[in-house]
C-alpha cells in the first residue's frame, strides 16, 4: 500500500465489483470473512430491489438522491409525503437549512408568506405523530449484540435501523446517518412531510422518539452531505440565492423503468447479514490492530448496489 | 416559531451572543438548565484559550481551521506535526481523499514519487504508533454518565473525547465528529503526520485504538465537511485538480499575535460542563417530547466561542 493511499479501514458502502475469496480451503479453521468477502460471498437472495412504491426520488440540477420509505413505522407520513410528491408540492422548492455535524432540511421558502407559500391541493399539512409504533414482535428484526446507549435493544428491520422496548411496548426508527426524517415545530403533530430532513452528521440519537423518521439515503447521500453549510442561526441559509433549487421529489412508481434507479439493498434478515455485522464488529482486514470487539447502531453499513451487475456476477 | 423555521433540537457548538436566563426564583424547585442556559451563566472561569504552541492553522483559501492538539495523549505525534508545519512541510500540499460519512485527508499528492515528493527536512517521516497511552489516575477525567457500546469509561480530559481501562491500564482519544489523526499504512509504525485525516460522519469508534489521534478541529470544519466527495475507491479524488491546495498549516504561536484566531474553549472538568452534559442528556427545550436520558460521547457539545465576546459579557 502505497503512502499515499495511507487508509485506514474499509467503510464500503457500494459494493466494489471486484471480490476477494475466502480463505484457502487448507487452513484448519475458517476465519471469520471481512466485509469484502461477505458481500462477493453473498447470493442474490441476500439482497432485495427497492420497492418502486416507496422509493423517493429527490432530483437536483446535480444529480438524483434515492429514498427509500419506511411505511412500516410512519405509514401516515409515508403515504402524505407521496401524496405531497405526486401532487408536485415540492418541485421547485429548496434546500433551505445545512447545520454542520446535524442535518439537511429543505422545505418551501415562501411557507411564512400566504400569498406566496405553495398550496397543499389533496394532502396533509400536517399528520398525527408518528414518532414510534408498538412492539410487534412479528416484524423482523435482527438486533445487534452489544447493548446500545439509548435503547433497550437496537437491530435492523425491513433494512432501517430500529430500536425496541419491551417494557413500553414501543419500537421507533432511529436517527442513523442518512435517515429522513419530517421538521415540526413545537407542536408534537405539528409536521406531516412538507419539510423533510436528513442526517449529515453523527447520529442524534437525542431526536429518537421526538421527531417522525420516516425513510434513509440509499444513494446520492454526497448531493446533500456536501452541501454549503448555513451562515444563519441553526444552519439556514441567509440568502434566498445560497438555497439549492429541488427540481421535483418524484415517487419512483410514477417515473418510467428506463429512468428509474435500478438498485438493490442486502436484506437485513438473512444469515449473511449477520455475518457482515460480525465482520465489522471485528474487523480483521491487514490495516486493523485491535478489532473493536462491539458495535453501534450508526457503525453498520446497509450495503446498496446496481442491480444489474449484481445479476450478471451471478450469472456467470 | 414559524413553519419555515421548523427546527428540531439546538445543537449549538458555538455561543450565541444573545443568552436566556434561568427559571424566575419564584419556581419551587429550579428546573435544570438547558445548554443555552449553561453557557449564559457560566463564568471565565469555565472556559479556556486555547495554547498556542498546540494549535494549528491549516488555511486554505476558503478560510482558516483551528485544531487544537493533544500533546498529553500523542505527544510525539504532536512534535512532530508541529515540526513539519514549521518546516514548512505541508504547504502547497491538498486534501486528496473525502470519503462520505468518514474522513477528509491530506497528503502529499506526489510522495508516490521520489523525484516530485516533498523532502522532509528535520522533521520524521514515521513515528512509532500513539494509538493508546498509559493510565494515569492524574489526568484530568470527566466521565459520562451512561455505559460506553466500545470501552469501558468514556468521558473527557482537558478538552479531548477520552476511553479508559482501567483493566488493561490504557487510556486513548476516541474518534468523534472533528477528531485530526495520522494516517498510515498496515505496519502500525508507518505514521507519524505527514498525513493527516479529520472525522467527517458518524464517528467510526472502530478505528479507537488501531491509529493515532492527535487533536481536534475546534473551528472551521465545514471547511473540511463541505468538500465535495471523491469519486475514486475510498473517496480519493481521481483527477489533480479536484484536490483542494493547502496554503500552509503553521503553529499560532508563530503566527502574529494581532493575525491568531482568538477562541476559547469551555473546560471539561468544571460544574458548569457537568451540567452541559446533562443538559444535553435530558433535554428540556420546549420542542422535546422524550428526553432520552442517555448521553454518547459522540453527541456531547464542546463550545468554542471567541475570546473577546465572552471577555466583554462578564466585564458589563
Amino acid at each position: 500500500m502505497t503512502r499515499l493511499h495511507k487508509i485506514f479501514g474499509f467503510t464500503v458502502v457500494a459494493i466494489l465489483v471486484s471480490g476477494r475469496l475466502l480463505a484457502s480451503p487448507d487452513t484448519a479453521k475458517p476465519k471469520p470473512p471481512i466485509m469484502a468477502e461477505v458481500l462477493s460471498n453473498s447470493t442474490p437472495a441476500d439482497w432485495r430491489p427497492l420497492d418502486p412504491e416507496n422509493t423517493l426520488y429527490l432530483e437536483f440540477a446535480s444529480g438524483r438522491v434515492v429514498i427509500e420509505l419506511a411505511p412500516a413505522f410512519a405509514p401516515r407520513h409515508v403515504a402524505n409525503v407521496k401524496a405531497l410528491a405526486r401532487e408536485r408540492y415540492y418541485d421547485g422548492l429548496a434546500i433551505v437549512r445545512v447545520q454542520d455535524n446535524y442535518v439537511a432540511q429543505w422545505a418551501d421558502p415562501n411557507a411564512e408568506k400566504p400569498e406566496l407559500a405553495r398550496k397543499i391541493q389533496h394532502a396533509r399539512a400536517t399528520l398525527a405523530a408518528e414518532f414510534d409504533r408498538a412492539f410487534d414482535p412479528n416484524l423482523p428484526f435482527t438486533p445487534l449484540p452489544d447493548k446500545d446507549v439509548y435503547a433497550p435493544e437496537v437491530g435492523f428491520s425491513g433494512g432501517f435501523p430500529v430500536a425496541r422496548d419491551r417494557h413500553s411496548g414501543k419500537m421507533w426508527l432511529v436517527h442513523c446517518y442518512g435517515m429522513v426524517g419530517a421538521g415540526r415545530d413545537n407542536a408534537p403533530d405539528s409536521g406531516g412531510g412538507t419539510e423533510l430532513y436528513v442526517v449529515i452528521g453523527h447520529a442524534p440519537r437525542h431526536l429518537d422518539r421526538n421527531v417522525t423518521l420516516l425513510g434513509r439515503v440509499v444513494q446520492g447521500m454526497e448531493l446533500l452531505s456536501a452541501l454549503p453549510r448555513g451562515t444563519g442561526a441553526l444552519g439556514f441559509y441567509e440568502k434566498p440565492e445560497q438555497r439549492l433549487p429541488i427540481k421535483s421529489i418524484r415517487v419512483a412508481a410514477d417515473v418510467p423503468e428506463a429512468e428509474r434507479s435500478d438498485l438493490e439493498i442486502m436484506r437485513t434478515d438473512t444469515t449473511a447479514f449477520k455475518e457482515l455485522i460480525e465482520a465489522r464488529r471485528n474487523r480483521r482486514e491487514p490495516w486493523f490492530q485491535v478489532p473493536a470487539g462491539h458495535i453501534e447502531i450508526g457503525n453498520v453499513p446497509l450495503p446498496v448496489r446496481p442491480r444489474n451487475i449484481g445479476a450478471s456476477k451471478h450469472e456467470r
